[in-house]
């Protein structure tokens, strides 16, 4: 249990870091949807590790087969099986791991859990998995755009204490993706990957925040009770390896206010409705009211560091362990495509849901 | 859809803020639990309006109703129906609800999404809803103590930019009820309290940071991928109304440290495995480790004020509206039981499901 | 879990026979659809005990209210929650079951199951908990009805050895609701009352088969895999009480022919596709075609008789018991309204999730 | 969406007959199971095209390949990914299924549904699609038998006019498997043989009664509402194609007999309890009562034959087509391992739901 995401467009993940590799089924896609690996490639691009100096040095084409759910090039209607190969073997690198478990990794509490885990590479717990989701959501953000005009991107807003400036209503993928830390502040991003750059050196890591956005969401997305847009979104993000917070509109910051200051007014400007600040982050009441949608993930600074920690082995005794191998230094650009395809992932299951129920009267 | 929560201890909530009432059913609850309306009313008062001098005044007893479910004082295994009644009508207090969208309500976006809604009182996306919600909170909360030796508690933790300190590992639900802003530092609760009733004088609102404790939560429960503990948690925290953000553990200020500094080293102390800090928040690769779970929530002020606000009308049209009437100028108190809940039912959930597939072997 | 059905149009019973009442909420329901008690009470009435004198002659008027859900007179998008208290209080009557259990009953299977059950009248497993079915059904049958024009109908057809003929092209319920066995067949259905009279003057009882129909479905409801529509029928009518089986089209008779005398050919007429004979019974790879839909459900006789039979008791001792008081003949006509209800809970629950996937492209 | 079946121990199938292959992905599954593909092969290969002169002749090994969810040969508790390549690959064989609708297939109602079909071989309509199933039974049958001692088994009771006996109590898998029609009476076998050897040398085809079982199931598995073990073993079994009906202990023979007649008597036996005759087919009020469960499955004849049909074509028009090349005579033999893991996953969803809520207390 716990490898389904969505009730409509519903995807199941499987696969672990090292074995037959890993892969999604997307069920609940509409049909006749155009669709190839070349629409699926060049997100899981952005999120393989290796792709730059800031990241993981791990050597992976992940290339994405479809295996079902299309034919001549269309969507079928039925399930879209994903698979990804795995490549990189080497066991070796990990033994130690096979006896010891890494301080705030998934290790200790899979191993409790379940008695067993696949310990080479972190097993279910890698974040090898999220290919499976990216993957999907790249299918999301298609039928989205395509569909509704719906534009979903996302970048890295702060590493460490580094803040970059976003405007959530004019930046551009373009800007994002100019760099290799997917910050659309070019100035801030030089900063941030000599800051990532020094802390890989010294074998350790850094965290940050990646912002999320949607544009052009049509108002009635979304539900007002348990499956409030911004709960379903909280729940994809904080479903992402590293996380640790979420918040939309102005977040946290809402605390700042009074009332009468954080209330968004609404303006009908030529003919639509809009409101004169978008403090609520484009939901109201769990409901997408038009305006953009947008909200902060943090994520931790990567668990694995190159110095020795202490931790337990197998047998719960006190022992030390010392990171080996491959460093990767801040998730966070490869984290963009993630938090892209999951956003994407939540407003499609809403979309279809919003068609069942309140189109058909 | 979009009423249902849990997957094994399911909970469907329905009602309206005026209307017949408010309810929940309860789907999967293990059979012979003493349970009478007894254990389910002391939260209910908790969470009800007009308690005290900083909540709104609406007076309401919120008396439950077991209707169906247990038999000679204990659970049958069968769905538990709890009914509160209605009693404070008042539609003409709402009048102008029926024609003008209040701000940063779920008002304009419900009526777009449905072509209909309740106006009197918010209709569904009243804070009523969350009356189903502690009363089956309640249950969970009976059963995880009882049978797994957990407790939940959550306290006020923030007011505007009024910080209380938290010991998460000792603090008592005894402190925490001293005061009727339910913060357990006794000193700052006399400022929060000040805060809350000058801005009342007002006619505003405050918003602030209810933290979320269990404590006992035994080593796995949880799941590695999309359900995971803190994401099931941060969308039942994004679910109730008002809030805004989650984080847990070390959360947003995660990022101020390096992967070294936030690691959470494993120690055996006398037999038993912790780790020596608490920064992953009780919880590592979705599944909790043993320690102290621990989350904070952040709630927007409220958005009903006293004071006149742009806004548009049913007509789309602009317009003003002055909140009139009776006037919450703080739901964090309030908030404190509904925080309580939702903690409680996701951790059933991931109780029952762990039994399902782990205990089985 | 269990007392859940339907994925978009969800329903959840709950109730016991004897306690606060029987009820249901529905959850999904497309918003402004006009909706009172009285496009409910009707099928209530059919299904309620004590309608003639060949049911049980259980005393109540079972008059529903809707809780929530609705707004000056149409559905809200929310849920709707529908109460039918109980009033026939009569547990002295049952003190028997209280310490043996009744053969062919639920009693012994949830006794041990659940180590505790509600033994006055059935308690969960009461036909009562079909008020919440019949309730909601009877919502789905007018969406059905006034958005595609589909007509859901059931009648007997068979009591014990005696068989109706039946046209499901041209029966209308008029025919139908004329007897109180509800056969359409005027002169069979006098012999069926003869002989469900004669069956109750020996104290005992008969099943037979109730057969559905669902008139006007467009093609393409329905799914090719698991959640066939035969699939879910099968389910939803299996679900009722007393079920022992179920067929689609020439179901059963299929086997007596090969093939190419089996196969529905397929033919153009006016402009529209029909197949020139139904043996698939409206539906093929799990998808309707347009024509009729049709199946049988078996009904067991009744379990409870005025007979003594040989059984264990609470202690696991053999023992004898003999049914007292009402007595039930024959469920076949309060059935009725059953199967029809739960047709329309499949179809709708279909209709919705085909508008979902195939009708957004 | 409808290619996902159970709640806890959930499957999810996808594939076309024709593209990158059919698989499943197990997600649930208890870990530390012992599993390799060879514990899957031999029902893949009762499953199998091929396998018999009075089966289809498509020629596919269909070996199976466990890609994710194991570990040095023990289940991890992860999705187990299971997939089987297309081979044999003739797309030329099926061009006239282009344009041409099969009569009593499912491509008119495919194709009007989703406005595309991948119509070599049936797409995701073919039995190739129950190649999944029949994988994923193999790991619940294996599961049950080691950790419940439940024996599922299932075999030919009838094809066209032709019965068998058969003792449900003692039947014994080798019995089935000693023949090529897994009829467990030699004598009727060899007749079944004999009829469905004529029907192939005349182009056509035959259909019957596949009958299942489920020995040793405990006392308390199911639920007494809409998740009844009989509904849900209804739902499974409809979903399996060519099916038309099911019925469950004396099913549709219940109508011949009175309550007094049809009712099981509890007696205890040397300290169990057991009824003296099992006409409720091993279930009361929906929930396992200890007693064997076997309920009949019909199949109708295969629709694909050899001779000229009328049909429309994609434009709707009157046409004929006559099936060619690989013909199917009786598709039984083949149908007893979906049987068998249908029953299984119903079974093994049931036992996990059990563990969940009744056996925590």
């Amino acid at each position: 249990m716990g490898n389904v995401f969505g009730q409509l467009f519903r995807i199941t993940t499987w696969g672990e870091s090292h074995g037959g590799g890993v892969g999604v089924v997307v069920d609940g896609c509409p049909p006749r949807i155009p669709l190839t690996e070349a629409d699926l490639q060049p997100d899981l691009d952005r999120r393989r590790p290796g792709q730059s100096k800031i990241t993981t040095p791990r050597k992976e084409t992940d290339t994405v087969q479809i295996l079902s759910g299309t034919f001549e090039g269309q969507t079928l209607g039925t399930p879209i099986s994903l698979w990804v190969k795995n490549e990189d073997f080497r066991p070796e690198a990990y033994s130690e791991m096979a006896t010891k478990f890494r301080p705030s990794h998934a290790d200790y509490t899979y191993q409790t859990k379940y008695g067993i885990r696949a310990w080479p590479g972190g097993g279910r717990s890698s974040a090898r998995e999220t290919i499976g989701r990216v993957a999907a959501g790249a299918i999301a953000k298609k039928i989205l755009r395509a569909r509704w005009g719906v534009e979903v991107l996302a970048a890295v807003t702060q590493v460490k204490d580094l803040r970059a400036p976003l405007d959530v209503e004019s930046v551009q993928t373009e800007q994002i993706e100019s760099n290799i830390i997917r910050c659309p502040d070019a100035a801030m991003a030089e900063r941030m990957i000599e800051l990532i750059e020094q802390v890989r050196s010294e074998g350790d890591s850094v965290g940050g925040i990646v912002t999320g956005i949607a544009r052009g969401v049509p108002v009635g997305w979304g539900s007002p009770v348990f499956d409030r847009l911004e709960a379903d979104l909280a729940k994809a993000m904080l479903s992402l390896p590293a996380t640790k917070g979420f918040d939309i509109g102005s977040g946290f910051d809402a605390i700042q206010y009074t009332g009468t200051q954080h209330n968004d007014a609404f303006r009908n400007v030529d003919g639509r409705v809009h409101t004169t600040t978008n403090r609520s982050g484009g939901v109201q009441g769990g409901i997408s009211n038009g305006e953009t949608i947008y909200f902060r993930v943090a994520f931790k600074p990567v668990a694995t560091v190159m110095h020795e920690q202490d931790t337990v082995d197998a047998a719960l005794q006190n022992t030390t362990l010392k990171g080996r191998g491959r460093h990767d230094p801040c998730v966070l650009p490869r984290a963009v495509p993630m938090v892209e395809a999951m956003t994407a992932l939540v407003l499609i299951d809403h979309a279809l849901r919003h068609e069942a129920q309140c189109r058909a009267t």
